[in-house]
């Protein structure tokens, strides 16, 4: 049976495979590195990269933290264990073109026994225009990995990240979705744990091939003074849904988890300008017509 | 014994006093003004400041709604009533220039039987450089607002100032602090209703002359690039306290508030650089070891 060791051990490789493949791709900028050690047990490797060729701030990051569960998760997880061990890879990238879209993955593994373990994750897309040609490559893509495990998954995980990646208060979704799935075990996914893992590593390992397509279809793209304003207001939607809403957000800031890597999420700048409503027929507004819950990209 | 409409008439004129007494002290900008209906009763007059010669953005606004209490707010009261009033006027301004501070003023009024009704408020300064003298000079004049009601008000609102607006998951203050007092009534004030209101209105009354003053003192200062980029990423953390634990905009998001009323407290531009770290010996450095409770500028 596959062990949380080699869970980690994986994940680390997907993330130095990402961190490479994402160097290559911006052609300009490098990640810095930090190294860091959690009080209560473990640690992680921070990777950010900013002032690229397309890439103006993103974080690559993997954690294999463990030790005793705080009583508030204990009893959000409703569980008496006190031990926990959790690891996970998590990437949000914020391009400079406002052409280019934001995203987002996230793999995890959390463990407490050998009964009480699950897996969680996915990869949803926030463009700050939606092309709707790349959301249908993007969903398209995201079909094919979860086609591999299981028949139900796209559409149940496409469901799911609908329900998840939704700004309450905007009443508009984050983006055009993705995949989100959370505390899946065999008997909830019907397939092994090890089949779990391999989905979780094949959603990773499919990550950097699906966004090098959205940036080179997109990166030559010029834009306007206007654009670049449209796509600082979509960032400001960002931080309000991760501040707001992100429940691994939350969990961290409330776990005294490392400020900076968890806040590595948020662009290196966002924009709120007062009461913007989008020009009729423009492009601001066909793409708000689109962030909401339900629409088939396949 | 004062009533509802009373106040609701005392609290728009100090809208008109304040918007007057800024857009004077700006010399450039005006407010826009938006009237709004609640759906469920009442509503209210937002007004926003833009692209001034000192004020980048800032609001002014004034609320009167009533209406059923939401239940997840009557559990939150521990209350049996169904109906609610509530009053206010409230303001954030962001400055263009990072030696003006920004500041944030509330006075509020909430009311469900003639037994269940209480005052809220407060005024609290977030520089983005602490200037001792100016810090010394804001909290010396609520202290003067807050001494001719009650000896124990300062101190007591002082403290709880410093409680509130605490921003946990960087272990700091928002700012210097203020006054703060919520759920004020004649039995915990040891006044009466009509002095704890006449108090709310000492308190809106004085903020332009002390913001004011605050402007005039560092309006014309020169300022660089780096002092700009301190700036935008003290407002970065600004946005941090208001959507993570400032209670009136979880109260205005969870119960369909009018959102661009509540979120005009957001400045314009924010922003995140990964894991800044001020230089020893700098303002910078400076400020971050004065944003903590408890220090007595008084």
């Amino acid at each position: 049976m596959i062990n949380k060791d080699q869970i980690a051990d994986q994940y680390k490789l997907i993330q130095d495979e990402i961190s490479a493949a994402l160097e290559s791709l911006d052609g300009k900028a490098k990640f810095q590195e930090e190294i860091w050690e959690r009080e209560g047990g473990g640690g992680g490797r921070t990777r950010i990269i900013q002032h690229g060729d397309i890439l103006e701030k993103g974080g690559v990051n993997f954690s294999a933290v463990y030790g005793k569960l705080p009583e508030a998760i204990k009893k959000a997880f409703a569980v008496e264990e006190d031990d926990f061990f959790a690891t996970g890879v998590s990437i949000v990238i914020h391009p400079n073109n406002p052409w280019v879209p934001i995203i987002h993955m996230n793999i995890r593994y959390f463990e407490l026994n050998e009964e009480l373990r699950w897996f969680g994750g996915g990869i949803d897309l926030t463009p700050h225009y939606v092309i709707e040609e790349d959301a249908q490559y993007f969903h398209q893509e995201l079909k094919k990995v979860c086609d591999q495990f299981k028949d139900s998954f796209y559409q149940e995980f496409k469901d799911w990240a609908d329900q998840y990646f939704f700004i309450k208060h905007r009443n508009e979704t984050r983006g055009i979705g993705g995949i989100f799935y959370d505390k899946l075990t065999p008997s909830k996914a019907g397939i092994s744990n090890e089949a779990i893992f391999d989905f979780s590593c094949a959603l990773g390992r499919a990550f950097p091939k699906i966004y090098a397509e959205l940036v080179n279809r997109n990166r030559a793209k010029e834009y306007t003074e206007e654009e670049k304003q449209w796509q600082l207001l979509r960032r400001g939607r960002y931080v309000e849904f991760n501040l707001v809403y992100d429940s691994g957000t939350k969990f961290g800031l409330e776990t005294n988890g490392r400020i900076e890597s968890i806040l590595m999420s948020l662009p290196e700048q966002a924009n709120w300008f007062y009461n913007f409503i989008p020009k009729s027929d423009s492009l601001e507004e066909k793409t708000l017509s689109l962030l909401k819950k339900g629409v088939q990209w396949v």
